[in-house]
């Protein structure tokens, strides 16, 4: 062997990134593995971005059978996103006897086990540093840095669009819409921003994370996913007035003593010294406790080109270092298997306090009727805000819980919502600690 | 080949750690691996030691030698400290053809070159993930993650110790002496604080962490290292008047265009917003540039029992995943040789802005004689603090200067500390953007 050949699949802006990588740090990586790692076919259905990019003497295509089909390619790369033709190819691939990185978090939590045992009977690895926190190490951090530990709880802001939004929204005081659309003209948040502020790229992200840490495989369609575009400005200056922030974040938690795993993305309250609180704009953080080490917090950039290109050219060399030292199995992919299914946690069966907002008629009695509903129910009250109201009829009566079970909480607002004097839905923001 | 043999030298606080975890992980450790990781024999010079431990079947004694001498044993873990019989140690297990693991910073940051030399040498591997921020991954990170990025700079709080006072004198208005009393009674301090609060625990991690980046070399000795016993609480007073932190960090800097690296420790001021500055008390932070990734932080407990445990046993586990794989040299050894010296910027050649405090006596004219003598150097004034003192004849007068180069710095704090109407030391704090 006197080099290891390498396919890329998609030369977009993350492609392009790792094209670049590649010829920038060519001469390091071949004095670190002992042979050169080279990108010998590129494949991408817009032919013209190879004009773009310093491919060498890589045999460009539009479709990738060559790829698949050349027995010197040792590594496939599939940044094509999507999960129907980046399935088949990642597929194709590890049949065929190559090993894989992607960046596909889609693919990874929706189609996990199928992958992953496709790569073990194959005796080839997937590499997914890139599918989660971008050039943050999560994935090497957990699987090797972290393994003499427990992993207790993961909690993380994973989305740089949503993240960039709520920064936005606290800081200019503005509304969500209007910060979205900001978010989208500097670049930060897609024309269609479902998947980011609806919370489903979160969910793909701590669907990889639970499965990887549990070793089993947790269903992305069953998590509690919540996103971003109910929070009000009025839920943000209420967080300010009351020491917290917003954010989204990704959840995952393991109790003593229960084998179901509490996994859930929606939007916290963080008290404003919690280090979680002061990761803005489009950064990244997660933060991992284990039982040995506490708490370890990795903060960076999630997304983007070159952040994105580095966590994949991390995973080549990997392989590489795994390829030159015979050793292509060197961290076994046997973690995420369909036989060992994770049992979900119920929402209803959580724990937590809460920000509730409700919206009233200003009459007699109404905070006397809700506190009431809230006692029957086991829920007591933290603090409550209610100002007079001038301008209008509906007031807005803020109350922060103590510690109280989601079920409770739900049965109360439920009960709370049939009352006459409610005008709007109650707002309801967990608040993390 | 069914079991991996480890020999561990020192059953103190972190061996104790290190017996703790493999014997709770054993099984976990097993099933990674394909066989055990087995602790094999265990010496300390205090025998008491052992029957607090869980120690299984390892063979306790005082002393090493029989783990040197037992062919079986493939990996020696070095956690006695100092530099004298831990360098023998260490030289003579890597001689014997046994990897090693180490939590020792000064070990490897005054003896590097020889003893990566020796492993070289001798095909095995020295594994020391424990001697630059505990359970942070700084070198894993740095190594394997980064490894598609030139790393331009780190800036790091790398001593608890230190970190501790500093953010004791912060916000509970304390002097140095009281605050270190304190960190001593907490458990944060040594008896001997000499090698935290004098800079030099630092200097030992950042001549690692420079080495590493750099492939070379970089003399501990040489480092221009101050720690903080001169930071008085008026220091702190000001530096949170004027929207700053001081911390002690530990900065590597890669100019463009020179091959001169910069490498230095000292107590600096960083603006409130900076991410470093929300870095309290015993936790530590490794904040990392690349030219890919853009920044990275790393946060976490750098010292301490079980995170420090916890680093080791991480390193243990990649060692066995090497010999089980037959690849006991995954990652070569090779950067950090006496043949590449890296060359140091000199501290007189640095670019800073600085914090001065001038004590003087409160005549007319002072002001400006500081201002026309710092003119003269080149040196352009930011902000001034000056008020009025009732209680005594001395007065602080605190300058911000704009960028500034730190010859020209020292050359006007000389030629004012000569003028009759300074009292006392003048106080110089870099900082750092």
């Amino acid at each position: 062997m006197s080099e290891i050949n390498i396919g890329l699949v998609g030369a977009g802006t993350i492609g392009g990134g790792v094209v670049k990588i590649l010829q920038k740090q060519g001469d390091f990586f071949r004095h670190k593995l002992g042979l050169p790692l080279r990108l010998a076919r590129i494949a991408d259905l817009n032919t013209k971005l190879f004009a773009g990019l310093p491919v060498g003497d890589a045999i460009c295509s539009a479709g990738a059978d060559d790829i698949l089909a050349d027995p010197t390619i040792q590594i496939v790369i599939e940044l094509v996103g999507g999960t129907t033709f980046a399935k088949k190819l990642v597929l194709a691939a590890l049949a065929a006897g190559k090993h894989v990185v992607t960046a596909n978090k889609a693919l990874l939590a929706e189609h996990g086990p199928e992958i992953f045992e496709t790569a073990e009977r194959n005796g080839v690895s997937v590499y997914f540093e890139a599918s989660v926190g971008g050039g943050m190490p999560a994935i090497k951090t957990i699987r090797e840095a972290m393994v003499a530990n427990d992993i207790r709880s993961v909690r993380t802001i994973i989305n740089g669009t949503c993240n960039y939004i709520l920064t936005k929204m606290q800081n200019d005081t503005l509304p969500f819409e209007e910060a979205l659309r900001q978010a989208q003209q500097a670049g930060f948040a897609e024309a269609d921003p479902t998947l980011d502020v609806g919370g489903g790229d979160t969910g793909h992200k701590v669907a990889i994370l639970a499965s990887l840490l549990f070793g089993g495989y947790v269903t992305y369609n069953a998590l509690p996913i919540e996103g971003i575009t109910s929070i009000s400005a009025e839920d943000i200056a209420y967080a300010r007035e009351l020491g917290y922030r917003i954010k989204l974040l990704g959840i995952i938690k393991a109790d003593e003593g229960s084998s179901a795993l509490d996994v859930r993305v929606h939007p916290a309250m963080l008290p404003v010294q919690h280090i979680l609180a002061s990761v803005s704009n489009e950064y990244n953080a997660v933060l991992l406790e284990g039982d040995a080490v506490g708490q370890i917090l990795l903060y960076g950039k999630g997304a983007g080109e070159m952040p994105t290109a580095s966590a994949v050219v991390s995973d080549l060399v990997d392989i590489g270092r795994n390829i030159v030292n015979k050793a292509p199995r060197r961290i076994p992919m046997d973690y995420y298997h369909h036989n060992r299914a994770i049992t979900l946690k119920p929402l209803a069966a959580i724990n937590s306090r809460y920000y509730l907002r409700f919206t009233v008629v200003d009459k007699p009695k109404v905070l006397a009727l809700i506190a009431a509903v809230l006692g029957d129910n086991a829920i007591s009250i933290a603090s409550v805000v209610q100002r007079e109201m001038h301008a209008q009829d509906r007031v807005p009566v803020i109350i922060i819980t103590h510690p109280a079970c989601e079920a409770d909480l739900q049965h109360a607002i439920a009960r709370i919502e049939g009352m006459d004097f409610i005008t709007s839905k109650t707002q309801i923001i967990r608040i993390e600690e």
